[in-house]
């Protein structure tokens, strides 16, 4: 049993999902594990992990759409915009998602459901470098 | 320290809470894990896994009532409904509850509050066959 | 590798975040732990474990202001009330957030972004001790 730690940049060009499936699969060949598990952990409060539908891109939009409106930016009473309108909404989305998930491997590979992806959800409109720590826990 | 992976299938009819926390503790008991974790992946997009209180049923309706209006079947939006009109909302609510969650495993049992029950989460309306991936990690 | 538990107990008096980074890092100073990962499982029904910008606490302000809004005390189809009013929505507020959380350990520390900390989300109005589980796996 052993530890293993990766950092991924992912670059975002504005709000919405951005699969890193391929990129959490690869590391895990890195490391060599066979079995036991990956977590994937966002260093950030403006964007989150989310597993999600990855197959029909009409999903991913409606899902987008759906946080725009549950969440608006022009909510009156704000005080935490010193951002920008788009600044306490993306906390509050990654409040309602998750900045970590925990996957497990069975013969090298992510036990990931037939439709299941791993997205990072940038909720800022700005473009960014995201850090993603992925840890493995197995042998 | 070893890796254990087991995994349930969990048959849902409809919409609703289905409680799981036995069928997790058994098969703690079944690796033999003393000390360890054990984390609950769900294998699916239209589903979750919850923690919550397992004593009064009322509680469980509530939130399925809360839910069925924070996410309704009907918003003129959705273009993903190629399986109908549950379809999307289910995607929505997966990605506003969990795909995964880590519990602690203390003498071989889980460490849960006195009132907290591991759900598996149904969204669709039809009859399933859910498979949830179990793993436990410890000596 | 190896298995490390401890359990917090936190003071809340009323509904908000309670900061607890301080005290996971010292749990994991506690156990020894340079490489691994450290999971905080809350035990409770009505209140969550959150990651969220520790600067602002126009932020934290904004958030809990959301939260009242999402999910209003008064909603006049709750019928799990026999705890009060806030009963019911501390549950939907618990599951819209997080029961457990996962983050990496490298050199002894945990690898929380910049602005990342980790809180207990209050969900009732009245005092409570709250218990909560840190588990660190690791070497």
């Amino acid at each position: 049993m052993r530890i293993y730690h990766y950092q991924l940049e992912v670059r975002t060009h504005g709000k919405g999902l951005y699969e890193i499936t391929d990129e959490v699969q690869s590391k895990i060949e890195s490391s060599g594990v066979q079995t036991g598990t990956v977590s994937v952990f966002i260093q950030h409060t403006s964007c989150s992990v989310v597993i999600m539908e990855n197959a029909d891109p009409t999903a991913r939009r409606d899902l987008e759409e759906f946080f725009d409106r549950l969440v608006p930016e022009d909510a009156d009473y704000f005080t935490h915009n010193s951002e920008g309108s788009d600044d306490m909404p993306s906390h509050i989305r990654m409040v309602l998602t998750r900045t970590s998930e925990t996957v497990p491997i069975v013969d090298g590979k992510m036990q990931l459901g037939t439709w299941q992806g791993i997205f990072l959800f940038e909720h800022r409109r700005a473009a960014h470098r995201r850090k993603v720590f992925i840890t493995m826990i197995g042998e």
